[in-house]
């Protein structure tokens, strides 16, 4: 149970309501997730999350698959079930396997490793990674 | 200046001389970074995480760049800048310009946003992002 | 379940017991939640936890409500569910509604953005904040 | 040095100078951080992070100087310097005294402890702690 | 329910079989936790941490329950349930009582409490901490 | 700089030079660190920590060293420069030479690289680890 009412769609003003439409055309989905009808308690910061996500998420330089595996990485980083389960979903039917997957883990495993690591020693920057 | 006194080339032992012959073969370059002459001072440590690297960062499913986009992920959640500089310049390496480096700036940030506020909602993971 | 046992008030310590007793009684409560009972657990950090929470949450320059909210944005940046959902009913009880809830929610997860991002990118401090 | 080019006001797009423009109205000064000069390597996340600040940080049931506060209660929790200092800057220009920024630490400070004990000890959540 | 399907000893390839066998073997159990079960869907990563974490927590200077004991502190940093309730076992098996892990909790509450306070002042090193 | 004038001992009140007294006596150094007289800027809560660490670091359960380790974990996992190399300092002064701090480090990187694999998976605890 989160911390507010989540707003149904029933009870949604026309403003939250437009987004949720907008959501499930853009997504080809028929349902509108926990996420965004718990956020719709707050209908400025809703809207702006969604435009926000459909300008980062749209094909770009990085394809749709590549951007929910670093959600993925960034979640796992920080810990967040939900977030690791919605992208995880996303990711699976944009083709990720369990081979791809345990790839995707690896390298966030290793790299949380030596960025502790790395804090721990205190190591400098290389003069070779600082760019011209 | 970091925590311990880096090896180097000259004054190290066999078993690590030879980590560091394997790195700058591997990667085709002439000097061993910081980190692993930091790391050199535990050796195990040093055999162990290259032996590692080697095996999460070969090309698989996912491609190098794709990997290195993750760590530069990971890194920049846990704000540790000789990662995300070293992976950084990895990627530029690979082929990552400054419009792909803003798209996958754009997804770090997003998620990052995303999950402390799931987070700060308490929202409960949807039956359909479960799995089966 | 905590991986302690908690310390029931009827099983308590003089001490445990004299904790308690003035918690019930500075918030104005029937319970001592299981925060406090799971830490009895070490009487030393309960006693030296409560005084240093009576301390730093009385009113001064900032009044409760405002130290609540800061209790929430730092365990929503944390993750920690006990801690959102127990600040979230003290902010609650002391007049927090669902906008204001909201608002913090989007300071909370706009600046989680932002400091990803400055990591991302390694953005240097500008002189003009760097104080006299 | 950032790990992309700063794009300066001379060399900046009728795009990316319209938001500068309109940084230095609103915010009442005559330069452009360097963060804003930073992400404007990548266009459309500078305009989508300046329009959602300005809606985040604009006066509602929370007043600009807690707004500012929460952002420096997020940033010491993540560690992120940048952001400490330029919100720490811009809660001084507010009125944030020494004595406020220090109850603003001691709370900080508290509850990164708290949430980190009721991590190690897997408290579970009150029932009175979870709403209605 | 991870979000990959656990491999059970019945399915296992003879080379994830083998880690199965070793690891009942080293640490005298009759079972096989669900967190070895679950990176057997990436077989590499499965071997790898395995001869990893017999390499990192064999007996050297540090004992056992000083390892188990910093695993604790890094997972109470991190907030990973599964992690602090496994090396939380591990360590009460060890000898870890009530008063070892009270003394272990508020070391990893004070210093996280510290962290932070030290991140939000952005207090400079001393020299005395530099090293030589 | 820190964010906050430093209080120099010529500068105190009487309630913060004592608190310097206390902590070189206790210590055994003749000078204050820039922690202390950073926070030294809030009274209460310098006396408030400096009670608290004398209380958290005297030797009980755990010695002295092993405290000071279990605050490098949790301080490289936090990425504190300050706290790492304070606490490094402090361990040196106590007997941690460079394989100790390898096997630290080790510990401390692999278990942050399995704490955020297992978020990744999200891996079930196991009955076995609940405790009774």
């Amino acid at each position: 149970m989160p911390t507010v009412k989540m707003v149904e769609y029933e009870d949604a003003s026309p403003e939250v309501r437009a987004v949720y439409d907008d959501f499930m055309e853009v997504r080809g989905t028929d349902f509108v997730p926990n996420f965004w009808r718990t956020i719709a308690a707050h209908p400025p910061t809703l809207k702006r999350l969604w435009e926000g996500i459909k300008q980062v998420m749209a094909p770009g330089r990085l394809d749709p698959l590549t951007k929910e595996m670093i959600a993925i990485a960034v979640s796992a980083t920080n810990g967040c079930e939900y977030c690791i389960r919605s992208h995880t979903a996303a990711a699976r039917k944009l083709g990720m396997d369990d081979e791809t997957q345990g790839e995707l883990m690896a390298v966030v495993g290793m790299f949380n490793q030596t960025n502790k690591i790395i804090f721990g020693y205190q190591v400098d920057v290389d003069e070779a990674f600082m760019g011209d």
